[in-house]
């Protein structure tokens, strides 16, 4: 399972000391040489010292691994946090017999906090002593901030190619942001032109349409990394590796929705009949970032003038007049009008729609018009616990 | 006070039984002939009933006067709902011997219901024969929703012009939007362009700098009459006109958003260098509609990473080297650097910073660059009584 599932990759995951909880906190990824990489990193204009390094160095095309830590983001830290990062990564080059351009890093926890440099560095040699080819379990554990499970999975095309997994984020601790950072394997074969098309079009279109809270972090990072170590590595059909990569990266984007901070239902927003995806998912996001939406679903009502709400303020260019909306499988708007009868004490119609909010899963469906853009969106709803994890505590 | 402070205008508010509690529910204002009018609505694109009537009718030129009910939004209910407006209009202006063109309508309440028109035609004898220059504040208290308090405000000019303002909103009860509706009035002289200029220059500005959710309504409607009923009416100053306007403005906006749902804290942010005045108040609508930024404060925890992160994602463009950002008047940013000191158990700055986040208004400053661009939008925490509000009932 894990990220060392596919052949070619060691992982471990150690306790530094790096975070108050005394968990795992210090992680490592390594594929064997001649392992591709390619990332995707966050849009936030504030972004932190790891991300800067990282984007870098897989532009030079040598990466191989990666270091992880939580406990300190190093976001907002200026140059003493690019001098932390680079140090960081330089001592564990050393350590594990790696250049340092061949080592990638990333990091989670407190925005604007000090990297704990000195217990980074002391804790690298038993880091690197520990990577093994079944670290996959312990590499995720370490990666964890608030998660309340950790995020993995392991897949296997009918070729052999393997494509592993592990993900974190969106748990958020006081007072760190819920950083979300993924990374995926394959012992398939790619240069890093064809692993970054794989990046950009299998897995951006997936991490980018879920949400927790619209929040984006200075952190975020997803990176994909390909060993070629597989008996079929040589023929490896890109349109196969692809299909895993899809599979796994939906099934890694479903574990963090489920373990979003204080969600008691998992929102799956389908949008249809746009002008195009782009139209499409502004508007799948709007519903599903809506905090009249997102309370509605933890109070399980069925409430399709948010949702109408949502689609009309989501920016997307929509013709009130041709709005169909589905809660589950009733039909709670068409054509731009709630039924009369939606609103008949005691009716069938607002009794489906209600049956359909009682589930772990809300499916609500909005289509717009007869345009070919679509989007899938996954999101969760707002309750008691988000703001209890997210404020109750003072400082 | 409220609308019937200025001369010129009669008011009233009645109990028509178009909500279940009971509650005054129907309001009406009409200027003396000569009137002149203006008005803001909704951006968004789901519009209900009487935002469609009211602005065909204020392009007209001769609008005097508005019906407002609470209890139906007469949103998302299609031609019906386009009948509905009409016909209470209509039966309004014959009953007030107005012509129907002279006649505004704003509906707030649960979006998808039909209208209870033949409840709203019962009662407007009563609502029309209630009209009185003393009506104002009756008027204020019809329009509430789940508003806790009417909000209202009266100014006098050095030169005797009068304004004069009701507003509603910012309040929600299952399962109705928190429209915001304001009105207000003048006895000041202003033709119908000039009023419209007002509206757009001085009103608009402030009644989009402030967000409790960041959900826009079908109904959000602002009104503007000016009866020119002043003995001063004739010589009236637009620039005197605009700075009375500015400060009803300003009361009405700090009234809403102190009774914003579940609020415990206002939020002033103040964005100033940025590049223009929308680059400013993007980034001042993130910041103030960020979840995490919302629930520090409703926390009272200081939490310089969470606005950084709000102000990276704003979309704006940002140099993340450049944020300075202060907390009260404490720095927790420069140059985009969170001092290392702000992590110190038991330092200055974090108390500086935390005693900021104690009171009822909290300051929240970011400077972006040297840019002329500036805003100050207003904001308030998210509690736990906002998720009750909005999600604690099933139907």
């Amino acid at each position: 399972m894990s990220v060392t599932f596919p052949h070619g990759f060691q992982a471990a995951g150690v306790v530094a000391g790096l975070k108050p909880s005394g968990l795992p906190d210090l992680a490592m990824l390594v594929g064997d040489p001649g392992t591709t990489a390619a990332g995707l990193f966050t849009t936030n204009r504030v972004v932190a010292a790891p991300v800067t390094l990282s984007r870098a160095r897989l532009a030079g095309g040598r990466a191989r691994a990666v270091v992880v830590n939580s406990g300190q983001a190093n976001a907002a830290t200026g140059a003493a946090g690019e001098s932390a990062a680079h140090a960081t990564t330089d001592a564990a080059a050393a350590v594990a017999a790696l250049a340092p351009e061949e080592l990638l890093q990333c990091s989670t926890g407190v925005i604007g906090e000090p990297l704990h440099l000195d217990v980074m560095l002391a804790a690298l040699p038993a880091l690197v002593a520990a990577l093994s080819p079944e670290g996959g379990e312990d590499f995720a554990r370490a990666i964890m901030t608030t998660d309340t499970v950790p995020k993995t999975v392991a897949i296997e095309t009918a070729s052999g190619l393997r494509v592993g997994g592990a993900a974190k984020g969106v748990g958020m601790i006081s007072p760190n942001l819920a950083t979300m950072l993924a990374f995926l394997t394959t012992d398939g074969a790619a240069d890093p032109h064809m692993l970054q098309g794989l990046a950009d079009d299998v897995l951006k279109p997936r991490f980018n349409a879920f949400t927790v809270d619209g929040c984006t972090s200075t952190n975020d990072t997803v990176l994909l990394l390909a060993s070629g170590a597989a008996a079929a590595a040589e023929t490896t059909d890109v349109g196969e590796l692809a299909d895993a990569l899809a599979q796994a990266a939906d099934s890694l984007v479903h574990q963090l929705i489920a373990d979003g901070e204080g969600a008691t239902h998992v929102l799956l927003i389908d949008v249809e009949g746009a002008g195009d995806d782009a139209a499409a998912r502004a508007v799948a996001k709007a519903v599903a970032d809506s905090p009249l939406v997102k309370t509605a679903a933890f109070g399980k009502d069925p409430n399709p003038g948010r949702i109408l709400q949502a689609v009309g303020s989501s920016g997307a260019d929509v013709d009130p007049g041709l709005l169909d909306v589905w809660i589950g499988g009733a039909q709670v708007a068409a054509a731009g009008v709630i039924p009369p009868s939606y609103f008949d004490a005691g009716g069938d119609l607002r009794a489906a729609a209600t049956a359909a909010m009682s589930g772990p899963e809300i499916a609500i469906r909005v289509r717009l018009g007869e345009g070919p853009g679509r989007s899938r969106t996954f999101g969760c709803d707002l309750s008691y616990e988000y703001v209890r994890i997210n404020g109750e505590y003072t400082t």
